[in-house]
């Protein structure tokens, strides 16, 4: 996959050029340098030689077959250029050349014009608008983005070429390995998604790293990520994650999905491992590089020097991991190898004055102990320290079956000890911290890769009622659907709604109330009137025929009087509920990733704590029970101080169910079902209110 | 003040040795190579000369006054070293020997011997079991930690050792220049309140970093802080957070106020920058030490490529800063400086073949707009970026009247940018996120230093009273106070609580009630009975003299029954309340810091979000404002929804008062008002009911 681009067998160049400091010169001495083995054509329409090598008028003066050309001419020579390199049998193009989709519409129009002829002709496209690309293991360096890096095992992608440039700078001052390197640009045909994938399947990538402003199909992404997850680690950070105005929302689960919560749950989801600062990128990069995956969360701290290890403690604590402490066999044996005034307790203290064997004895206790997943060392440079023989001693003693994370703390004293950790493959970090923040994203992406298979049921629905009722709506363009009409669906969809139905008389509304049974609730239904209990649309607690009548002949009155010209279907006539915990199942389509349902407990719940959870659709019953957890509120399901938990698992199938309904009717926009009924175990939770709405059918 | 330690006439090593590894020996050589101009004395039972100085068998035999003693032999010879030392003059002593509190009691006896010896002779001392202490401005390296720093002005206290390595070699390698250093060991005199005054006061420091562990005494430690931060940032990491066990804890303040929470809360108020990570040191006290603090929150970001510049204005608005945007007429002006292809919005992007001079014009334009506050400049190194040049430029654009901290991303490419940077005093961060932190820090620095005087009110109340009932409670050793005493001294204190009294029999409360009016509650009053409710003794909604016959005679039979032998005082007969808004508002002591008040919503608020907010006593209004809005559920005092809000300054009052309460009594251990039933605005809040638990008086 991707062949053409990552191994050709020949290059051009066009556009190369002999003018240093050139964007045409650069990339064609980046090539050169890089140690590219095969045939490198420039293509200049003057120069005969460049660098030592044959250069041509155009591709046809060449005259051979080219696998992978790179087009770095001024923006109106591109289109040409692309066809020509078509022409001379290309399967990948980069485009360097800038003045596209980044500029203006005609830019934009041009560059989809290029995409689509390339598309048509099954020929890959990197660009435009951007570096270009690197891989080391071809000792392909097709970029202007400087030094080829040294070969390692983390691949990159980056819709930012800046960032690429300051990426490949640091790793160089790193000494860090890196594989592939791809700066994509606009994106016209190669995006993350063929990234993902291309990387996923890649033998040479241990880790995928990616930044990301925007993403090009929420869909296909997460489809692409999860395939990727399951190979290797993916290490993304996504920029633009709180800027940009409010989105108009009808619904409160649209009103309570913030811009970035959306992404957040898909990444999630698809087993992403997200940096939320530019350093991350390298700390999570270089332990996923490097190191196994933890099994589990308990992480042992190895240090000379309390402070620090209580520091790391204290992390580990933050971050949600266990402090773990050795076994007593195998302390009791370690404390035989370590001076009487160090602890074997955690962290493991080798004093202050260790040699290079107290560290390897700790190390070699803490991986054989089974109750420790993750050894976190710490070292310090007191006077006796001797920091690249102790580095050698961890490197020695590491067996490789559980991550060992490293902390050299300092500067010049430690220096040439930071050199042998990275040359043994032992992920260093400046403080405790840092180590301890790259140790948690391990473990959550280890608990990724061994989450359940997931299993998501389908309920047994009358899908064509829904059909039915949203297609009409829509033709009549009431996209609003009414109390009556969202709980007519919801019904469909298995939930239990109260008995009710509607009247158009007075008289006709006595005789449902007599056959329904009291106490029961009134309401209005009326596309005109929203907010139906502020106009005196709703009355509540009716307990005889009598007050039914007097509630239906003032209602009507008063909503002519407050909403004159309102079209009123009638007045439902409801049993009124039992009480119970009240809850919201809601649903926002994400413009990217699709429905994205919420759960969170009614009232001041949602509306002054904002208590909510997010997650993307289709859901299984383990994420819904998630969900659930998610919440501070969750305690509330459970009962509290003598009040009776509530069915939580009907909670979780109520969420299901709208998971269904939202994949299966992409026409819904936005749904909240506000309040969900939810009673002692065994009993059916209710849909007490339900509003929807629809997209517009022109979408 | 600390005079003899930072600046002495003359240093004598006791201990001092030939033999290079040993303590005695680094030591000398340090004090020798730090450039130290006075005399320097070898204390040595052999030597005649060391490294060409003379050494003396011992002080006696030296015969002249010494300054500053350090000491560095065996644990046994020191108390006589230091009587020694005293008897040579000395007005201050270093301790590097360890083997004292940290070892054992006899350790700590031994130590406490000393340090009692020391105060009684008015000298003071820094130790034991510490590296010692390094003074740039008076080229005194008194200490086994290394190399001499560079001139600085950032002083630093820390009572780890191996930090204090670990600090001094980081500076070393980022080329940063210090102040005072000091490793403060066991404090058994000097101590981290002796360094903040002395350090407070130091002309030659402008940041003090400190490094703690424990705190040594709460009250002093807060008192020295304010006072050092009203000079200068106090940045401050305390480790051990997270750990220790759960305490003991009666009240729900107790419970809720976790280990940190004191902690914090003393840090916020004395104005201490807290860093929670080692790094964040570094990172706020170069910006501090660099830079001029901002006087509001509006960051003006300029960039050289869109991604970054994205990056960072997340992490601004994450931080809870604001983006600024450049006043209209300073953009339209710059735009004439920049190609058309620029944004002057916020970021700024100068795009990426940006040379110095843009950089300088954008700079110089943040600088005079109003609307800018702080500004941060991003570079990452493309093809035509010069970064020493531009570094240059931004230095000779910065006019210090606002704070300028600058990411140069990257390794290689910029690294000799860093290096100009860094002699222009701009302080450098690898990512923005990092740069941004440290702005954060501060603008909240900034804030504190504007913050408006503080005034706490003394209201007038029955202080007489309360000591009455306290003192009588304690002698008879009843701690846990019933809700009538506890009302009874919150009434006291100018709380209203509802009318009531207590009966002894039937008749008695028959007679009470018909005088107060029903409703009524009846309540058992018992020492011995905690959980009133839940045993059958309460009872509420009392309508009329039989019901109160049937409520007393039935509580007294159940009360025997289900706690034989309860020791029964009577029933109290109170007034029921009208319904309000229901608050907790508590106390509980810190061991440190002494009381520390909470504010929460009553019910699920507290239980289940914990969304409670905590401040040490005394408190101001404006502090008990600020505990209140410091809760999510704060909506809720302002109303929601159709519900008016309640009297909000009433609220503050009752934690003003509780404050002069807790702050005129000691003795208090823990209070609880639970519920403190707050009405609209005008009505005055009641206690519903309250408890405390007094100290114990041996304590």
């Amino acid at each position: 996959m991707l062949e053409s681009l990552f191994y050709p067998d020949s290059v051009a160049v066009i556009g190369a050029s002999r003018s240093p400091g050139k964007v045409g010169h650069d990339l064609f001495a980046n090539l050169i340098q890089g140690g590219f083995t095969g045939p490198i054509v420039a293509i200049n329409p003057t120069a005969s030689e460049i660098m030592g090598h044959p250069s041509y008028p155009s591709l046809k003066a060449y005259g051979q077959q080219i696998d992978l050309c790179v087009i770095a001419v001024p923006q109106p020579l591109v289109e040409q250029a692309v066809h020509d390199a078509v022409d001379a049998g290309a399967g990948g193009i980069i485009i360097i050349s800038a003045g596209f989709k980044e500029v203006d519409a005609a830019g934009a129009a041009l560059e989809k014009k290029i995409a689509d002829f390339c598309r048509r002709r099954q020929v890959r496209l990197v660009g435009p608008n951007c570096l270009g690309l690197l891989n080391t293991s071809s000792q392909l360096n097709a970029s202007f983005a400087g030094n080829m890096p040294a070969v390692g095992s983390i691949s990159i992608f980056s819709q930012s070429g800046a960032l690429c440039t300051a990426i490949l700078d640091l790793a160089a001052s790193r000494h860090l390995g890196l594989q592939k390197v791809v700066s994509i640009g606009n994106k016209a045909d190669i995006s993350e998604v063929d990234l993902l994938l291309a990387l996923g399947g890649d033998q040479q990538t241990k880790v995928i790293v990616g930044y990301l402003e925007d993403i090009t199909n929420g869909d296909e992404f997460v489809k692409a990520a999860e395939e990727a997850s399951t190979q290797k680690p993916v290490v993304i950070l996504k920029s633009g994650t709180t800027m940009a105005g409010q989105k108009a929302a009808a619904s409160h689960t649209g009103v309570l999905a913030g811009l970035d919560t959306a992404y957040g749950a898909a990444f999630k989801q698809s087993g992403i491992v997200r940096a939320d600062a530019f350093e991350q990128l390298f700390d999570y990069a270089t332990a996923f590089a490097m190191q196994p995956l933890p099994v589990g969360n308990r992480v042992l701290i190895i240090t000379n020097a309390g402070g620090p290890g209580t520091m790391a403690a204290d992390a580990v604590e933050k971050a949600g991991m266990v402090v773990a402490e050795l076994d007593r066999n195998v302390a009791t044996a370690l404390r035989q190898e370590l001076p009487a005034a160090a602890s074997v307790g955690n962290p493991i203290d080798v004093l202050g004055d260790a040699p290079p064997a107290r560290y390897a004895a700790a190390l070699a206790a803490a991986q054989k102990d089974p109750e420790v997943d993750a050894i976190l060392v710490i070292l310090t440079p007191q006077a006796m320290t001797k920091a690249p023989e102790t580095a050698r001693a961890i490197a020695q003693t590491m067996t490789g079956d559980k991550p060992v994370l490293v902390s050299f703390m300092g500067g010049v004293e430690v220096m040439p000890g930071r050199a042998e950790l990275a040359a043994a493959s032992l992920p260093d970090y400046e403080s405790p911290e840092r180590a301890v923040g790259a140790l948690k994203a391990m473990y959550e992406y280890s608990m990724w890769r061994n989450r359940p298979p997931r299993v998501v049921n389908r309920f047994r629905v009358h899908r064509r009622r829904v059909e039915r009722i949203i297609t009409r709506s829509q033709r009549i363009g009431r996209l609003q659907l009414s109390e009556v009409k969202s709980k007519t669906i919801l019904k469909a969809y298995g939930f239990k709604i109260p008995r009710g139905q509607l009247a158009i008389s007075t008289e006709e509304a006595v005789e449902i109330a007599e056959r329904i049974g009291y106490p029961l609730a009134m309401k209005i239904v009326s596309p005109d009137v929203i907010h139906k209990s502020d106009l005196g649309g709703v009355k509540l607690d009716i307990a005889n025929a009598d007050q039914v009548r007097d509630a239906f002949d003032l209602m009507m009155l008063r909503i002519r009087e407050r909403v004159p010209g309102a079209r009123i279907e009638g007045v439902y006539v409801e049993k009124m509920l039992d009480r119970g915990l009240e809850i919201i199942l809601g649903m926002s389509r994400d413009p990217q990733f699709g429905p994205m349902l919420m759960f969170g407990l009614g009232g001041i719940f949602v509306e002054v704590m904002k208590d909510v959870a997010f997650h993307l659709a289709p859901i299984t019953f383990d994420e819904a029970m998630q969900m659930l957890l998610a919440t501070r509120s969750y305690a509330m399901l459970e009962g509290k101080r003598g009040n009776k938990g509530v069915d939580i698992e009907a909670v979780a199938a109520g969420l299901q169910r709208i998971s269904q309904l939202t994949t299966d009717f992409p026409q819904i926009a936005e749904l909240d079902i506000n309040p969900f009924i939810v009673g002692e175990m065994g009993s059916e939770p209710v849909v007490a209110d339900a509003r929807m709405t629809l997209r517009s059918p022109v979408e």
